[in-house]
């Protein structure tokens, strides 16, 4: 006998079962079908690539956090990071293949070699959509779209998508007499003004600016009113493309509830060169669900072509989370809508052509495969919340008839053999 | 300025572009629908796994297939080299809180440290389909028919479903006194009949059988007739289970034509138990799309309960192979059905609620998000093949009306606002 192995699996990663696979893709099909709705189409690129491609980008932390090894012929190979990179090299090897502007989205797998801990996974899921190759603000009001019409068709009532402009952020900054090369630094200060309060930041600048300065520089970025106000109140320090903004924003029909211009708003990454997005559901508890914003260049590293463009990135298990919290994947079942029961002999034939109907139809069919006590047949059905049992044993079949049980009322019902598809069709579609 | 990184793969690994995605996703969503429409649910398993569980199975040559390398934490890793392995590993784990039988779909990617060649990659997917748990021959007839309806679903018309069974295979190689050590051995020389002919085969018999009793064995696996014919001609040496499998087979609807009993497939791991398959598209070389079979004891690696299950892997770069050789996905086009072209200024608002409504109703709908000349426009969505462009211009609005130019045959004609979504139903739903 060969030693058997512990089944166990590297923390920080996950196995799946039916259950809660069936909520995952309900939550990624759902985003998926927004996604294509916008006629956004997708890419693939490989899992696996030559480190050199991989951790161009990320410095020395990126370097840590990436997956990477030699492989049988001595290269040095990395699992992928992120989808941004990636992407940037297709497009730097492809961009007379592709059509421009370009809208691509990508559901996929990224890894890090992090140290898990709740909520930080070392294999998770990333939904990307981007928009390249147009200046238009359109492409941003597009993405504040794309955004309200996936947290709304996810059935998520309460969310926020905040924004504001990294240009506004310059004009602000450049007022206090911040050179453009401490900007970075001060940016990444603002950033964590919602966890560590106003104090600390006010503390944390005092190498670049004086204490007064930086209270009033709080001052400006927590300004009140609604959306319009606050960027007219802003105006001296170029609040143009917010304006510009909000009102693409009213074309595209996004509530204003829904919209919220957030001067603080400032995500560390110097990526970001306009608009920057962060989505909140102020009722959970775990950050931002979706961010990104409009770059200036996304294929430096590859090519010297400039493709300008705006994205944004769903975190996907963080609203997996929050739609669990919330109650909204209570109704998600398994794939099957009805269950044949299975009898000995001579009703077999019966059963699979009545399976094949059904499952020709549409209907989600399965066969129970051993003849079983009916007892623990309905057993089986129960435990994978299967809504409907059809019954066709020697009496229904003399009769050319079934029996349907609903299995969450416990009633049974007896029709026509050819009534059964029209039948479960009105409670299945 | 940064040096620029050759954006460049690794070979035989690949990236898609968005029309060979869209070929892809179709032709894996029609094999999802199959494997839902008969209530299969899916799970998953994360791609990197401790070495010691991947590396289990599959002796020196896996191991050196498998791409393996140390963690930050020194700890062995793997990709995923298969996804049998994984399941197996998963079962092991949470048998209890499986329904039994357990039907299960994958539709993921799997990693081999392989030499690239035409059609062997390094990165590619594989779809597979277990029931586990029972020993019911239905389960090897549902199978049947799963591969029957994906092959139709696809557009196949000229497939094969190859079977035998492990039982008679053993029946007949005892008849001739080859032992049970030595009967996987001549297992893996009869599986080579089609690739290098009868004659090559008895030579490399030689050493377990005489040259007679192996051209006697030959004539046996290659008897003719249909296939109720063949499984009688064989009945001494254990046909039985042929026999049922085939009435399964007639129960379950699949046409004769589709099934193919072959007694001398084989299938070369030891694995197999009972019934096995292989399917082959006869009008195009490239060898089994999918193939599997019958086994006794999926977990032995992971814990000592015994799961027996019948299971096929679909080759899915393969399947695509095949559509693509038989012109099976001319027709599959990028998302978008519907683009709006842009004009400058007080139309904007008119576009986005248009589009809107368009994209509400279930219609691909995209913005041009310049306001470019309309010549400029329409070669976009020529190029990304858009069949609908809708022109809501300054004369549109004014009449409440909106232009559609199919961009097939050029034609264009102009509507009410109010009856666009309903027109262009008609010809995308």
């Amino acid at each position: 006998m060969t030693s058997i192995i512990t089944p166990k699996i590297l923390k920080g990663t996950r196995d799946f079962l039916p259950q809660e696979m069936a909520k995952r893709r309900y939550v990624m099909e759902k985003i998926r079908s927004v996604f294509v709705n916008f006629g956004y189409d997708t890419i693939e690129t490989p899992a696996i690539e030559y480190a050199e491609t991989l951790l161009g980008k990320y410095g020395e932390e990126g370097n840590k956090l990436t997956y990477s090894f030699e492989d049988n012929g001595g290269r040095k190979i990395a699992l992928r990071y992120d989808q941004t990179v990636p992407f940037a090299r297709l497009v730097a090897a492809n961009s007379s293949d592709l059509p421009m502007p370009f809208k691509r989205y990508q559901i996929d797998k990224v890894w890090r070699a992090d140290k898990p801990a709740k909520g930080r996974y070392r294999e998770f899921v990333q939904c990307d959509i981007d928009i390249i190759g147009t200046e238009s603000l359109l492409s941003e009001g597009e993405v504040a779209r794309v955004m309200y019409e996936v947290f709304t068709r996810l059935g998520f009532s309460n969310f926020v998508i905040k924004f504001n402009s990294r240009k506004l952020i310059n004009g602000m900054l450049g007022s206090f007499k911040i050179s453009p090369e401490q900007q970075v630094a001060v940016i990444r200060m603002l950033d964590k003004l919602d966890k560590i309060g106003k104090s600390a930041v006010i503390k944390e600048m005092s190498s670049f600016i004086s204490k007064e300065d930086a209270s009033a520089l709080l001052q400006i970025v927590t300004v009140e009113g609604t959306n319009v106000e606050k960027a007219e109140k802003l105006g001296k320090f170029g609040s143009q493309e917010i304006k510009d903004f909000l009102a693409i924003c009213q074309d595209f029909s996004i509530p204003e509830k829904n919209l919220s211009f957030d001067p603080s708003l400032a995500r560390g990454l110097d990526y970001y060169t306009g608009i920057i997005f962060e989505v909140y559901i102020p009722d959970v508890a775990i950050g931002a669900v979706c961010a990104g914003g409009r770059y200036a260049d996304l294929c430096s590293l590859f090519c010297e072509k400039k493709f300008s463009g705006v994205g944004v990135a769903f975190g996907f298990d963080r609203i997996v989370l929050a739609m669990e919290e919330l109650k909204l994947l209570a109704e998600v079942r398994l794939n099957s809508q009805v269950m044949m029961t299975n009898f000995d002999g001579g009703e077999r034939k019966k059963m699979l052509e009545l399976a094949t109907r059904l499952q020709s139809a549409g209907i989600n069919t399965e066969i129970y495969f051993e003849t079983a006590k009916l007892g623990k047949q309905f057993k089986y059905a129960d435990k994978k919340e299967i809504p409907f049992v059809v019954i066709c044993g020697p009496e229904e079949i003399a009769r050319q008839e079934v029996t349907i049980k609903v299995m969450k009322t416990g009633k049974q019902k007896t029709i026509p053999q050819s009534q059964l598809v029209e039948y479960l069709n009105g409670f299945t579609s």
